[in-house]
């Protein structure tokens, strides 16, 4: 199978998991969808740093605050 | 392995393959660049419009010209 974890990029440098096994995943207005395996949804306000599908590893970093 | 195929929305609603066993995505201003796994490279002007781990596939939507 093929789900990915989705991390946030912390100010600090550090990557806090946000969702694991993700299969779907939907970008929004300011925000992105991560659906999981078991249904699970999350809505996070945050844009795609990276996708790296070799290392199922989804990282996202905050949604620049206007 | 997870690699997916990504692929462009057309106006008329088809699909473009763009690039198969693709492994890394990463958006940049206006773009996304797609590496696979054969080391093989393509920046294209879209945005993300959905990824589906399940069923392997990127979609991609063309930029919005200014």
């Amino acid at each position: 199978m093929c789900e990915s974890s989705a991390y946030l990029l912390k100010e600090n440098g550090q990557e806090e998991l946000i969702l694991e096994d993700v299969v779907l995943m939907r970008p929004g207005k300011g925000v992105i969808v991560l659906s999981n395996i078991l249904g699970e949804k999350k809505e996070i306000e945050a844009s795609i740093d990276n996708v790296d599908l070799l290392h199922h590893k989804i990282l996202l970093r905050p949604a620049e605050k206007p």
